[in-house]
């Protein structure tokens, strides 16, 4: 089978989650690496390509060159799809230029900064009829498809309660240091970000994956955010009310002040009949309460799972897998996406799943700046 | 040394929660049961007094008579202190008039069905200088005992967010069931339960036990409640943002609707150095986190426990203990406070605890009329 | 219902294990503590009657005393059951007088120091149709009643293999002390200890729940013993491998110098079709895995339980019971046996399980001592 | 960084461990699979080359072909290292045949059928000065690393007790089905598994691993072994004594037929300060009790590690790693190896180990033979 060839902005030298987007595509054994813009310093982008086995030729010195130069290739040897691993700001110019010639698109979250970018690129992904996958990389852990696969199939029954935690505690670091670096730091800061820090980062997650696991999508949000310091510009911290409509309601907490959490996402979903709980540390292990049977703990690899969940682990039974392993279910849910593979919903994240997380994003900022009120997402 | 004898209103024949009282008072062994009115029809009291080998002549018709027939006795054959264990609505008057006539008493939760009761009940106490124990019962756990230590003696820093839920799923064999039972549960009913259901039953729980381990006054409150049918009056479901000032925020998620949870509270106080969480259905580990060492858990029966939790737990390290032993500890709380010994800070749930408790349940529900605005909770 | 009069030698002032008996026969409800000899030391043996409110006519200078005036009383007036809580080697002598004088006996474990009192002692409550409760006490766990219950109705199939762990830590604090206590300490001194150091101590708990769990029996042990040091009369760890025949083989795990574990019984029973496991500190918790199911946690109060284990626990669901509620349920079992109720097998560890507990103490130790061989646990 | 260049033998279509092994060289990056015998049938091997795109010029009939076509490359074309996943009766002609060819090798494990065949396969290893890794895999993991570390620090104290545990159940699939594949299996087939069905199959991974986090040798062993069945002809399930001298003792218990077990690998280290405890399905944490301080759980990604963990886990805090990413890491020694960089002891497990591991396995097997004897291991 011919890997699909494809590129990378950004990810390069030092570059955790470009790193990660590697280590996935080389798990799953379906893409190969060609070239990109690794690092807006072109020496330290060579290095990086020169350090990783990659055709110094490929290795460009802009979105535009590469765009120009990968078009003149034959389309065999062409990428076929970048990976954008850049800076927030420009996730969104990247992938509009990438799409407008025609390449498919991974990117990493948030997608845009505003709601009039995301639908714009939403329109553009429409039109060109490309693949477009935003990397919500949680969605790809076989217990997180069970659990969507299980709400589906009623056996919660009728979904009544929605909690989604996202926590995290690094931020403590920035903001209690002696020496202010709150000033200093991207995530913090408007301009680099958007306009919203915590939820922005970590709290679209968690939203992303209530809807993901319901099938349901939230109507309106009421938020309070906490910024914690005159000084600060964005929230470090909030809580998210949800309503789903037809009574079902729920709450989003997300925090990246709760010292020594460290990637604590969790996710309740309750039902009339049963309630599913699942946590990405331990992501191997889903739990089904009911009324009347004993707990449930649904582990990978096992008959009694779904099609979709048995698919998305590839070891034996008992044999941990984990966060890259997630990311290499997108990156499969991307390649039968490009080369028209059958695919389940909810394969990969797609470009309609970062509109919402952005509605989502500045429905939460409104929400707080005008009193804590109702607002609805699709405004 | 001698037992207090105590008296019992309600708790009689197949009731829950006079049972668990009575077995609390047995196990630390402070309190004898030597008289009651334990059930509304006089000849099942009588029957329930036989079976618990208590003296007919103590087993009285009504309150009044109980009141009247023990002040005959000689003080030291007269009941000190009364434990009102009676449907909600009972708990005001008869606590009112057993202070009024000087008798010490124990009252189950919620304290009264308006803030206005419960404010004169605080009154009542403090001219009386009697003894008022209201049994948030989960207060008695060493280790929540234990958490409130560590918190404020700064092991979590400067706190940051508080998280309570208080998640139970059996409501749902009410509302759910094919012959309609909403309209004869009396805890859907705002006539025998008062104005909240789910959030006055166990809600109210979740909040005593933020305030008690952080040591800390919510301030506001923001609540969005759910009754999830139209034909049910109170609400099963809720969830209840909270504002302490100084940037402290939090919420509080409740449910009775949680299919398969059984009686699951638990509470996160997260700090600018380490986080701590506990959960009542494995009360005796208490996990600490924090931003540069190993997830501590800590378990009752070490030295390196506060005095306070190591006081509150009788066995050897490894034996566990429960919800009996905890609720045990209330009594020894009240026993202290009687007989005048040295008390700790929070060794049982006072009459303010239960006007703190009064005025967050009305603050919710007046929250979620007024179209989800914030409440002071001193209103 | 009259409460069952009930004595107690030994467990007087500062005594753990007399403390933990009368708070679990307080919580039953079903026993009235009359009288004892709480202590070799008469004067503080009045001392802690008067603490307790016992009349001290009934504090003896002697068992002999006790069974002299007690004979003397009526018989509603008398004792009709004494619980022993002295040093081991004081069980038998004091249970064969009260058992020849007709008194009911429950006993601390180790029942006896050798197999030939063991043997004694069975034939006298044969011949005397007492009731005679080794308090094993961890069989009165609701979940081990379950486990038990799963196993016998065939819910793991064909019983393959049975590992028990018993592991506590405290010895360390006095083989490795800097003042030699290690001679000065009873449980490491044969003479007041008998001949087996951990493995009587806590390894015979193991045995008695793996054939009280299993409903099978130990036919042949082989051991291997560790004294850590010359100057070590007793095992303080050791391993015995087990047969019950038809091919059922286990072991049992058992050491007192595993630093840091507290009182840590665990069990697990693997079958042909499924598997169970449980561990004492997180007792309300009972593990069944199977080959073609998601994991079951069972807990107490719920319908899907045996009846035996649903008597078990008092409290509603989700409210965690623990040590005293498990050894009160031993009580609930004596008091059902000395009323002549119907009971339960398995309600209370009988003398029949006190004379396999010393037969797999002197099998074990024999075993070592011949050089690691296979001995029969009925030699 | 130029990759090494791998072949491969074994591991073709539908193979499991193949796969594992392709999916661990790719996500460390260091190696580029470029050719084998991937299966007796050479269609198949074909078939397999040209789904995973390797050169059909590359895919040989036999390791003789491999060995002899690879050589006539220039050397930077050349395979540099051998994988062999083939059936255990081959792991040593064709190392031994690669070895003497210069080829570095990466086996499966067991390394050879006897004890004879390992310590040749040693001296060739010494002799040629090569590159021998045997994929003990759960070495590879970042929390074993860190137990061993903390034992070697002396933080646990003197070890006093070591506990291996290997539990499966899929045997019960094989041995209890309606079809009697008892005959058919291969794993229990003597003539092409060796002497040990599950101790050689599974108990020597925890023999491994108790070496492994100890960092002290076993002398002597004392097995029984347990077929179930007369039909069956090797062990589905046993247990281990060990003594390791300086009274210091432990077993091993493995087992194929707890059924619902999947891949249970525990160990517990037990000192005179602390206790360790891992458990490979939960693999991120790692447990330390001590007799002063509250339990302690370690994670990967922190500062409190020691290097060698810290460089075994490339994710953020949070973010769990699994089995694949142990495999890599095991790559990632060989890597180190082959290019001369420093190593740490222990970066992956080498032939001495598989020495140790053949040796376990015949003592064990001798010991159960010889009527549960002790059995040197140096034997």
């Amino acid at each position: 089978m011919k890997k699909i060839k494809y590129g990378m902005i950004g990810g390069g030298i030092g570059a955790f989650i470009g790193d990660a987007h590697r280590r996935a595509a080389r798990l799953c054994n379906d893409f190969e690496l060609v070239g990109g813009v690794f690092d807006v310093d072109y020496e330290r982008s060579k290095e990086f390509a020169l350090q990783e086995d990659i055709a110094l030729g490929r290795c460009y010195e802009s979105v535009d060159l590469l765009i120009e130069k990968e078009l003149q290739l034959a389309e065999d040897q062409r990428m076929k799809v970048v990976t954008i691993v850049t800076p927030n700001t420009l996730h969104f110019p990247f992938a509009k230029k990438l799409l407008n010639s025609g390449f498919h698109v991974i990117c990493e979250k948030p997608m845009t900064i505003t709601v009039e970018e995301a639908v714009e690129l939403e329109s553009l992904v429409i039109e060109k009829q490309l693949t477009f996958a935003l990397t919500h990389t949680y969605t790809g852990y076989p217990m997180v498809r069970q659990m969507r696969d299980l709400i589906s199939e009623g056996h919660i029954g009728i979904v009544q309660r929605v909690d989604a935690q996202y926590y995290q505690g690094w931020v403590n670091n920035i903001i209690h240091s002696s020496e202010n670096r709150i000033g200093k730091f991207w995530k913090l800061d408007s301009r680099q970000t958007g306009i919203s820090g915590c939820l922005g980062d970590i709290g679209v997650h968690a939203f992303n994956l209530a809807e993901y696991v319901t099938g349901k999508q939230v109507k309106e949000v009421l938020s309070d955010l906490n910024t914690l310091k005159e000084e600060i510009e964005l929230d470090v911290d909030g809580t998210v009310l949800l309503r789903f409509g037809d009574n079902l309601k729920g709450v989003i907490r997300a925090s990246q002040v709760c010292a020594g959490e460290e990637n604590n996402l969790s996710i309740g979903v309750y039902g009339s009949k049963g309630s599913l709980t699942w946590s990405q540390e331990n992501p191997n292990f889903l739990t089904l309460k009911t009324l009347t049977e004993p707990i449930r703990i649904y582990k990978p690899a096992h008959t009694y799972n779904g099609d979709f969940a048995e698919r998305s682990h590839t070891m034996k039974a008992g044999h941990p897998e984990g966060y890259y392993e997630a990311l290499a279910n997108i990156y499969v849910g991307v390649r039968k996406s490009i080369k028209g593979e059958e695919i389940n919903a909810g394969e990969y994240p797609t470009v309609h799943d970062g509109v919402r997380g952005m509605k989502f994003i500045h429905a939460v900022v409104n929400s707080h700046k005008t009193g804590n009120s109702w607002i609805s997402i699709n405004q």
